[in-house]
This record gives structure tokens, C-alpha cells and sequence, in this order.
């Protein structure tokens, strides 16, 4: 039987994503080599490399805007301490809607002054906080568009002069936005991307080479922008597969054809956990993510007749972080409308048998 | 035709490890689940993790000798600044042996005095030095094991009583050491590890601890090491195909039985290349890689005769890198001898038809 994957990522990527990769693997392109056996100076992969930049900038509509993308290594983590390196000069604001915003901030602390300029972690960031600005007087304001882990997402981003810096490893490629408000944009690809092991970085070329620091190399984006995204043996499967995902997406019809399809697969799940009394939503309804959805059972005593249930409907990865507890369903731009359908019966059939 | 594939990496991986990562693209262990999508917090993908972590220190002789193996991201690149934050307090002795011992320091020298103890540069890197003395009163030392653009490897490592830091990226598992002399292995996976995206790191716990700044956490050894190689989400693909050929090599004997194959092939080239008078070696004899051969033609006038055999014959990869020029026959541990016996044919026959 076929899984339901709702994990939150490494998640569920296009089935015909899987079995391209997966040929890909034995024999790249007919070439008679294998996708891991290539070298990455080779034509083809630069190639591959070159249009998986380019089909980025695309699908968020930065082409001929002063963007570069760059495929990089080692996910959102390793972004919060590079971004602080690029653009840190003294002082920057951050706002703490969550685990990763939070650590974030620390890594940033190590090389500036972080003003937080709000945070929701009073209530274990079950909402995204509305009422703050943004000071004219930091190198950089740095966001998380969605938080992954609490089920919450920024629907509404402020308007401020200084360089705009968003983590949106978990819903970039998901829904419409300006992008061009934003001047840095990272994303580990293991979500709406492709598989862990690459990350995504958008830079608006005119932010960088303002600090004094030396910066060292495969920390520095003008290095990575310098190189066209190959200062370094990439991670060939990860952004290979990634392009597959890029192409997929651009053959749906892009962002404004997934968030149709992300939307209705919200709203069923929304509304069952609003109609149906056994279960309660965890984040504020207002900032509600399309990506996330988390929830509780409101009587913990039904969890092992709901997790049996779960599981016989091949059901995979619906328990929540443990900073939340209860479930979470993650439903990327791969997850069928048809899965999450599965669940909201699930959820009946426990109120029907209850 | 299958091709015989000497790239020097990413490179040939053996091809049963291509047909079981290709499988699991599919469908992982018959969970129903490609590898691609599974959580890296599973329990599967956590045994694998802990199995690859546990087989390269076994592989390496290192168990139970205080010794720590992680599998991060961003190749040695990564790794030149990242042993410097962690083990560089003042300064540090480096042999400068070639492209990737030179970009090592360059980082180094971000966070400290950098003594270069010897360089071979004067002869475009085609030898190893040897009349050199590592200073006791530095932090550590710094080596590269073997030079995969100019066909070098260090036969003798001195000894020392400050921690070693070696750079094995192009020869770890491919012949015998005594790896407990070193205090810091790290090694990109995509020579003798598997494909690029994962990095190894080999680390003796007790050197660490020691340098008195703040470490960015994702440059950090020590939480690494607390995370269990699991921080963030780790490049899950890279590190199971690592494992994959990790067990491949234990059934074929470990690095011993290996090291014997290894020998012979490098025999079989390097023979061609002092027998044949149409080729001459790049690489000072004595310090010749069994990883790497580099040689070119001594008549330039055959070049085109000599790719067309290549071509001919199905040989891929053979290039010299553009800093040596020639050709660069990379006999990692998946290259069979066989392939390097269709190599020497194809200079025979241009000897013969000269």
C-alpha cells in the first residue's frame, strides 16, 4: 500500500519525481553513467546546475530584478550564521516567531547586536505577532515566513527600508508573494524543493560587500555568486532532483497554480478540526499555515484508538514536533489533495466511533 | 557500453551501491517510502546514521580510542575554516602540497598565524616535501594525504606531539595507516565514500574544547558531536549511499584487501606510463598517488588521435585537471582493474600505430 506522507520534512516529492531520480541514478540522461558518478564540471550537470538557478528565479518572478540564486549546502542552519556573517554589520532586528527564528537570533548574536523586535514564544509561539516596527536603523530585519514546527505563517509582511532577510524553508514555491520585497531568501530544499542536502539562496546582489569583516569563503555569497554556484563540489543528487521538482512545479503552472490546490487541501483539513469536537487546533486561526496544519486531541485518552486508525490508513508522519506535542500535518506542494482527504475521514470515523 | 569512468569525483561508486540507492529512490527497505521522503528522526534512518557513523571508525581501526565520526555538509571547503574555528587559538603549521593544502591555509589564516612548514609550489606541486620540521608550539598541524589535481600522497607522516589534522578527501579507505596518529580526518564523500553532499569527519573528542571564542554552532565539533551527527536535518541520501559503499568495502575485506587492489592498478598505469615513451609522469616517482596518476603526452601532435581512442574505447573522465594539464587517471576503490587494463590498451595501441 502506497503511503499517505505527511511528514514535515524530508517529505513527499512528485511520484514522477521519485522515478526519474531514481533512473537517474543508475543512468543519467543515457549517458551510460550514473547521476552520482558525474563529474559536477561536466556539461551536463552545469546544466543542470544553470537551469535549476534560473527555473528558481522564474517560478518566484525575480528574473531582472538583481537576484542570484545559488545552491548551497548544510540547510537553514547554516544560513543563520552566514547571513549574519554577509550583512551583520552591528546591529540587526529579528522577529521570534519560533524554534528557528530563535536560533536564528543566537547565531546572529555572535556577530552583531540582535534588537527582537517581537516574539510569540509567551504563548509557545502559537501566533505570529503583529504589533511592532521595524527600526530604520539595523543592517537587516530577518523573518521566518512559516513556521514549520508550530503550524504558523506570516500572512501579512511589513513595509521597511532596510534589506529584508526571510527563512522560508518551509513554504517557499507553496504561495503568491512579492519576493522582490525580499532581499535575501533562504530555504533548505526539503520540503518544497527536493530532497535534504541542498538549500536555496535568493540574494539581491546590491545588499552584499557592505560589512568589514573578512568573510571566510564558503561563508561568503559573493564567493558562491562569484563561482555560479560551484566554488566547491555541490551536492549533485540534491540539486538534480530539486530541478525535477522546479520542473514539475513550472508544468502545474507554478505558484499561482500550487497555492489554488494548497489552499483547498488547508481548508479541508482546517475545517474538520474546527467541525469535529474531538480535536482542537494548536496555532492562532488568523496565522494558520497551509503548509502545517497543527492539532491536539481534546480527550488524550482516545490517542491510541486515533493512532491505530492512522496507521491502517497508511497514514505516515502525523505526530507533532515534541516542543508541541499532539499532530501536525504537513501538506507540501507534493502531498495529494486525495491524502489529506484519508485523513479528514480518519477523523471522522474516530467522532463516529466515539 | 558501459563506460570505464576515471573521474576524479565525484567518481565511480560500485555499481551494486547504484542499484540499491536506485531502489530506495523508489521505495526504502519496502517501508513504501522513497528514502527521499522518510524523516530523518525515523528510527530506520537513524540506524542508518548510526550504522555509517559506528563502520567508519570500524573500517578506519578507530573504535573505542576516543574518536567521534560525523557526516556534515559542505565537502573539505568547509571543513579548512571549520577545523580552524574549533582547533586554532594562535597558530598553526600547514604543508602547503598543493590547490586544496593552499585554499586550507588561505581560510586558516582568517583566525590565526598560519606557519607554512614546507611547499612544494616552486614545482607546481609535483612532489612531496620532506625536509621540514612541525614546531612544537603550535595548536596543530595540517596536512593533505593525498593531492588528487597533481597525483601526489604523502608516504611518511612525521611524527609529531601536537594534534595532526589531515585533509584524506581523495584517498580515506583506499590504503592501510595508522589513522590513530591523526587527530582530525575529514574527507568529502565523493571519492572512496560516495556521492557528493556528505562530508566525514573523524574527530579524537579530547582536542576539542580547548580555543577560547564562540563558535557559530553549525562550525561547531562539539555540538555535533551532542547532536549525534543530527543537529539539522542531515543530507540523508548522501549519507546511505555513503553506507551502502561503507559495506560494500567491509565485504570485500576492508581497507587491508583493498589497498592490495589498489596497488595493482596503480602498477598496471604507472608501468605504462615509464614503459611507453609517447607519455611521461607528472608526479614525482616517489610520491606518486595510487589514487591519482597524472601523465601527459610527450608529443602534444597526438593529442586528438589519443582522445579518439579514449572516446573509442568508452573511456570517461580522463582529463587532466587545468592547472597540470595532460590526463588524470583517478583509480578509486569501485574502478575495476579491468578498467585500467582497457586504459593501458588504448596507449599501447597509440604507441603501436605511431
Amino acid at each position: 500500500m502506497k503511503k499517505h506522507n505527511f511528514s514535515a520534512g524530508p517529505c513527499i516529492l512528485p511520484q514522477e519525481v521519485f522515478k526519474k531520480a531514481s533512473e537517474a541514478v543508475l543512468d543519467f540522461n543515457g549517458s551510460g553513467l550514473s547521476i552520482l558518478e558525474i563529474s559536477h564540471r561536466s556539461a551536463a550537470f552545469v546544466d543542470v546546475m544553470e537551469e535549476a538557478r534560473a527555473l528558481s528565479l522564474e517560478l518566484l518572478g525575480l528574473n531582472d530584478k538583481g537576484y542570484k540564486a545559488l545552491f548551497l549546502q548544510g540547510g537553514a542552519s547554516m544560513q543563520f550564521i552566514m547571513a549574519a556573517f554577509n550583512l551583520m554589520e552591528k546591529k540587526a532586528a529579528y522577529l521570534d516567531t519560533g524554534t528557528w527564528s530563535a536560533k536564528a537570533i543566537k547565531e546572529a548574536k555572535l556577530l552583531g547586536e540582535v534588537e527582537v523586535v517581537a516574539s510569540s514564544k509567551d504563548k509557545n509561539y502559537n501566533y505570529i505577532p503583529k504589533d511592532y516596527s521595524i527600526p530604520s536603523d539595523v543592517d537587516y530585519f530577518h523573518c521566518t515566513s512559516n513556521n514549520t514546527i508550530f503550524g504558523t505563517s506570516i500572512q501579512e509582511f511589513k513595509e521597511t527600508k532596510v534589506p529584508v532577510v526571510c527563512d522560508m524553508s518551509s513554504d517557499i514555491f507553496s504561495r503568491q508573494l512579492d519576493f522582490s520585497k525580499f532581499d535575501l531568501i533562504y530555504a533548505g530544499a526539503q520540503k518544497n524543493m527536493g530532497p535534504a542536502g541542498a538549500t536555496l539562496v535568493v540574494v539581491k546582489e546590491d545588499i552584499l560587500g557592505k560589512v568589514s569583516r573578512n568573510i571566510p569563503s564558503m561563508l561568503d555569497y559573493k564567493v558562491h555568486i562569484g563561482k555560479d554556484s560551484m566554488f566547491n563540489t555541490p551536492p549533485v543528487f540534491a540539486i538534480y532532483t530539486s530541478l525535477l521538482n522546479l520542473r514539475w512545479l513550472k508544468e502545474k503552472g507554478g505558484i499561482e497554480a500550487i497555492e489554488k490546490i494548497n489552499k483547498k487541501k488547508a481548508e479541508l483539513i482546517y475545517s474538520e478540526i474546527d467541525l469535529n469536537p474531538l480535536f482542537k487546533g494548536f496555532a492562532n486561526k488568523p496565522d494558520r499555515s497551509n503548509m502545517n496544519a497543527t492539532f491536539n486531541l481534546v480527550d488524550d485518552t482516545l490517542k491510541e484508538r486515533f493512532d491505530a486508525l492512522l496507521k491502517e490508513a497508511g497514514i505516515n508522519g502525523l505526530n507533532g514536533h515534541r516542543s508541541v506535542g499532539g499532530y501536525r500535518a504537513s501538506m507540501y506542494n507534493a502531498l495529494p489533495k486525495k491524502s489529506v482527504g484519508v485523513l479528514v475521514e480518519v477523523m471522522d470515523e474516530l467522532e463516529r466511533k466515539s
